[in-house]
């Protein structure tokens, strides 16, 4: 198995490269959707507002899978299957961190009035590099 | 409700944009993989080799979301949720077709000896068009 601390899947997570998180959703379907995706408190951190769909979903079954490949390259990527816990501690200093990095931005500027974000930290269980 | 016949859907799902498979394993967590994406049947099809995890599991499981997003714009993306049922009949001559679209080579270079192709038709349930 592949780590978060191997030199390529570092890069592909330091690198401004989007994500697609899979969820569960209450039927037991999966959702899946784009996201911008950081690294922190040694592991993986994405960021959402409350009360959109995949954070929803973690919050009742913490289970995701997601998935980096590198732009342009979508052959080169890492799969990171894990669990999630969200936290509103951090989240809105951590969007600005993910605006810097992928947009370069200081502050996130498509916040909603009254939008109240949220942090999930991954905890991986499984961790698949592909480069072919 | 967005459709697969939407100019924008049919757009992406025409070009050689990668996808992101996930499907869900036996113990109900979620995996996501890379892949080609082509149209055919009026619908969505994908093709892999028999034995690999997502077709094993779309067997034991019809679930699946499929992600196409436009290379080099990430937020320009579909979602289709639905089911699959896998064929070998064609599968063959269909990743030919994907080799064609997303390498240019007319036959699929890369089959292992041995190797058997199968074709997964997808029955969208729910289709989520995302242009920011």
């Amino acid at each position: 198995m592949a780590s978060l601390d191997d030199p390529g899947v570092r890069e592909l997570l330091e690198q401004p490269n989007h994500g697609v998180i899979s969820t569960l959703n209450a039927d037991g379907s999966i959702h899946s959707a784009v996201l911008w995706v950081g690294l922190g408190h040694g592991t993986v951190l994405v960021n959402s507002a409350v009360g959109r769909l995949w954070p929803t979903n973690l919050d009742r079954d913490p289970r995701l899978s997601l998935l980096v490949a590198e732009s342009g390259n979508a052959y080169h990527y890492v799969e990171i299957r894990g669990t999630a816990t969200g936290t509103r501690d951090g989240a809105d200093e951590h969007i600005n961190v993910l605006s810097k990095k992928y947009i370069g931005q200081d502050e996130y500027p498509f916040r909603a009035p009254g939008e109240e974000r949220i942090m999930y930290v991954i905890t991986p269980a499984h961790v698949r590099y592909v480069k072919q």
